[in-house]
């Protein structure tokens, strides 16, 4: 087992291993149920990936870096798919490029998912024995976490896929919005001086939440929780889309050219909302999400405060239970807080919060070793950190340390905000 | 019966209307047969149109200068398909973008089939009586001629999208090749001084064929047969891709902009292609095909001839019977010309064939009456025009004047040539 | 003499070649006076060119066309001239691109003067003896039309720098507007059956206007004057630019594009107009100018009308004495017809007329023998052709069978329309 | 005086500031005389600015935040120089587009000097009475600084002018080249745990320097200087720009679509670079330079090194003088260091330095009130780093605090590289 390999810890039994990754590989296909062979395959921007090409490509990943290597007489299912299914990994070869995703309608669906039926069957065989070795545990491991990120991604790819027809079509029906009003928002005092920061070893984490090591907060404070749709509509009431004063410099640019004045998928009126179950009212009291990083900065600029760095975000949130409206409580939009609660609420789930924190290497950095080194590192210019997970990310996937990672300009991710602010 | 109508003759009876229509309609469902919903749903380019596309927006061209106003009681399938499948009539209202065709995943292939149904059976009650007066009988002739351009269209955009795919998957089985030699090329002698080019009125036309009108010859010769692929191949080896003076200023920009150094689809080693069977052996003998009209040029230009005018093609293919290699010999590719012949040959079908001529209006040309006058007329501008029609054209759909029209760097039209020169 | 050079008649004696050279030479150089070297230096967009690049590419023209071949001895002024200004000669060898023309700040307009008085010696010495052959004394009779050329686009690409600075500086004072009202429009018959077209060998003519030959012309009526400000008021007022009937495909997606809603250089009162002398009132009498040919062809479709053929054109333009409002007159700017004429007025100078008919080869064409032929032939496609020449060209220097051409959306020369129509 | 302006920090005495302000703007002035006009004028790319409007922005500086405010009667030089000059202060109002900057041929370059003199006379009777209070005493110092800035960037914006032009042209004859051979690099322990960073409060500072804080560094080892020419060389020659492993993702594409090969300004051939002084020999010895962000991090990733944090940079650059090649050596160029030294060299001048952190608010940050407000603050998103100046920052203007900043793809400006590393 290599050193590098060292960040994913692979469970205690093969078994045990074998189980989790047959839930994991199941669950992608569940997400993909609802689609028509059509909406699998459509590519809506260079941004987003088809579903099908999700469900492949979650499939080399396996292929090429537990199969090819660790199954002995592992036949590859079509000699171009590693080609055609590679995403970035240009240590491993040429790959089909990433805007001409959406032009494969051959393989079809059925063929993809006759696809994931080869390598679930490979990797049956290989996890059948209980007896794993550590490296090729790691891996099945690591692509178990990777599989994750492309449900969410499937998840919010098609829903800018669906919210470019005129019908704007629903991918599934939604659980009535909950009757409750937000809860006034609160200033929680974080802790500072030195603290631990990064993840401490226990089970799985990706290279980019290690080393552990320590950071020097300030004073500060964070909001109880993320901001609201109706706090976003007084920003927007107030002028904030035309005013030059509370935006970054690229932020302002990005407004005058793509001719931003609201949240991604609010309709015109500002009365409702594209959603994965078709058009919604906006909900008031539910957490403001698909914004831009420079959106959330403005915002905060024009509340008169700042977005938490991520250490100020990890410092909290490692306090509190990494529970919350993920995936699998089938919302699949943000909802409103719970009322009564005394602490930070809506760390996890329901949004991604963008903090403050450019996307950057922590101290004694050292990505995977091989291609797998450029599964996280190679991003490390121009992206800001995202934390906590989302409505549209499976539970038990995110923790703590975990850190997501978007261009500022991005916002078709469930991303949101909470504010901080120095002092006491 | 408006003027500008007269040119859409009715044929003589509602009865072979009805019959000629159905067959129509049926064709273009048996052309998308072969597709998969994926297949029928992408779209490749911005000049290109899904398949389901041109199967709704030919329906919707009856629904709704058809069936809308002749058709009393006519219930739209659906209110948003009016925006949905209008594909450049401006007068009739907003459209949804040529180059976001390709992002409507819903409605599916299948619910595009149920619309067909639903206007075909209009279209039945109404034309049943056997009584349809000529305006509206008028409408749905010129709808057939429509729907049998969109059915070469879906040829040719099915051909593109599958050339973007890195396995090249065939649209279906070829021919196999024919074994012949093309016949060595000679110049068959025009016949100068004033003669009638245009439509005679007899049978339908469309209007940019009309008014008949009278046009002055020079000496000429035409060349008879098209260029071949192998004598193109020449053209190749000769540098003809690296050399400017052969080249118009915009075909040459062209050349270095995009890197072109051979016909669309040709692979590098200049010895196989791909065609709608997939990629195919190369024939020297067959026509050369998928030329920009700056590829025509150049090579006319290094054979030291040029293209003929239309005027010069229209009077020549008068003289010639209405027959060749359409999509009805299900060839689906051009094919070498007979051998044996002793006049012009290939002059219909095997492959468009560039002009020289521009395409404008004619000397009294008067667009239809109303948004039909849409049709051809606004295009009048940039454009070149071709003749003959090809292996992806329905038999009984071209005629001497038929005026076909590409912008001069378009190539993924079977679109090639046939030389001409000065003299006698 | 070769036979392609035989379109370029040398004039009688070489003395009165020398007299006529030196002038034109002047000419070019007094055009520059009003500019600073900052002026002269700047490139505004890709279409135009720095002022000081004109006056170096048409001494380069002289350099490598007649002093390169003709002049023995000669010695270049600077090695890389060559390279640095050349237009777009490809079989010459490669050049300075043009959108990169106004990055040289060195060599300055000084150095440029030098340039040309090194290249004005050289040429009195190779004319100065009395007695050139045919061939260089055709070339350097080619050179002054090719001068005079850029002496027009000097002042046009000087208009739009000009027009790019907020302070909308003047490039020289104007003549104060004529006091007149326009003539009411009237339609004058043209002569239908075939006519000769085409330069008919007297003096100096273009390859482009070769060979001559008949042309056959409808039954047809020609405005008496060009299209009025006013006129084009009407159309504005009217909705012309947001009526998408009555434009072209390319047109209409042009005005979308660029948001046109006025010619270049109205201002958005419709009331004033940037010109050579800076802002000035629009003289509602004067003819519009600064059209495309999408607006003009959208106007005369909106008048009921068309724009006429070139053949139209010449063939009434013949009858017509070659005078008119040219640069020599120093107004700049096109002016009012003269009242109470009871011809055609203003067919030449003021403004050019855009036609109907793109730019194409005339039967039998062939351009001039080696470098030279890049002059026009190249440019066959996708321009339209414009005539009579404008407020900005030289006097002497257009003919009725002079062929001018631009692309459909370019409208920064002085470019106007008159009306035609079928009929008597 | 405004706490937000507290952080610049008035001279002692008027008098001494009239004479350092007169200094100041008296070298613009003397950077701009080996200027013509026409390279005073032209912008070669939007990056960069011409030399004429950075000496009529660093007067409207002035003139807005100083004299409109604090001179009372002063009159405006032009009342269109407001929207000409401002830069970007949206707070101000409408400005001139940055990529049309170069467009402006008039006011000419002396106008443009009239109006330095105009403003400067103004700021001479405002400094005179030798009594003027801290707020516009600030300001002024502010302007000062302000002033540098765009003396360097006069520098590097005509280096990239001029290294447009096929002519090459020097803008000054530079200093023969040292005759040394390059210090073999040594590794200098940094002091690990808590220090403090940002500017301390004695002098100006930039408000982005503060608030000065503490920060915790690691083990970590700076190299004793520069990265060299020669082993930029070995990079090169081991195949640095063809190795995808080796760059950022973002660099990768970079790489790519630009075609880089080798640093900007070096030519084909590895041997000679274009300079201030024209091409010049590439010296081995001396700092590579003109780098991106993507390059300094690919050279370092393979020299199994990194970037050092600018914590880490400014920890060690506090222990050194600020002393260096900088443009008052006249130079221009980086040279190489001098032999012998047993400390950190060239850390001030020769070449900015990139660093591994992305351009971020110091904890506490609080930006200048009002529109100054807009010159540091809302640049902190997607920018990296840069320390310690260059051969063109004029002496006297950086210091161990000072932040530079550019985009990662960024090379026009003198910006190289030092190595880092973890541990001991």
């Amino acid at each position: 087992m290599s050193t590098s390999m060292s960040v994913i810890s692979a469970p205690g039994a093969a078994d045990s291993l074998a189980t989790s990754l047959r839930r994991v590989r199941q669950r992608t296909v569940a997400l993909a149920a609802p689609l028509s062979a059509e909406d699998a395959c459509v590519q809506s921007m260079p941004d987003a990936s088809p579903a099908k090409w999700h469900l492949a490509h979650t499939s080399w990943f396996f292929e090429h870096f537990v199969l090819a290597e660790h199954a002995p007489g592992y036949a590859a299912f079509h000699p171009r798919f590693e080609y055609l299914f590679n995403s970035y990994y240009y240590t491993v070869g040429q790959m089909h490029l990433r805007p001409r995703r959406g032009l494969v309608t051959r393989p079809s669906l059925e063929e993809i998912l006759a696809y994931r039926a080869h390598v679930d069957a490979a990797l049956e065989r290989l996890l059948g024995d209980g007896d794993l070795p550590p490296e090729p545990a790691g891996r099945v491991t690591l692509g178990m976490h990777h599989e994750q990120q492309h449900q969410e991604l499937l998840l919010t790819d098609i829903k800018h896929l669906f919210a470019q027809s005129p019908l704007l079509p629903a991918y599934t029906e939604l659980l009535p919005p909950a009757a409750t009003e937000a809860e006034p928002q609160r200033w929680i005092r974080g802790k500072p001086g030195i603290t631990e920061i990064g993840h401490d070893g226990s089970g799985f984490a990706f290279d980019n939440e290690t080393p552990r090591h320590r950071a020097l907060l300030g004073e500060h404070m964070l909001a109880s929780r993320p901001v609201s749709n109706a706090e976003f509509r007084e920003f927007i009431a107030d002028g904030g889309y035309s005013t030059p004063a509370l935006w970054l410099s690229d932020g302002w640019s990005t407004v005058l050219a793509e001719g931003w004045d609201r949240p991604l998928y609010w309709q015109e009126d500002l009365e409702q909302e594209f959603t994965l179950g078709g058009l919604q009212a906006i909900d008031p009291a539910a957490p403001v999400t698909h914004l831009s990083y420079f959106e959330a900065d403005a915002f905060a600029r024009w509340a008169g405060c700042r977005l938490p760095t991520e250490s100020e975000w990890e410092a909290a949130a490692s306090t509190v239970p990494v529970a919350g409206n993920f995936a699998d409580s089938r919302a699949l939009h943000p909802r409103p807080a719970a009322t009564g609660a005394s602490e930070l609420q809506q760390v996890y789930g329901d949004t991604w919060e963008w903090t403050a924190s450019p996307y950057s290497a922590y101290p004694g950095f050292r990505p995977l070793a091989g291609s797998l080194g450029e599964y996280n590192g190679k991003f490390m210019c121009g992206q800001m950190v995202l934390r906590g997970g989302s409505c549209a990310t499976p539970a038990g996937h995110v923790r703590p340390s975990y850190r997501n990672f978007f261009y500022p300009v991005q916002r078709w991710q469930f991303s949101g905000m909470r504010l901080a602010r120095d002092g006491t």
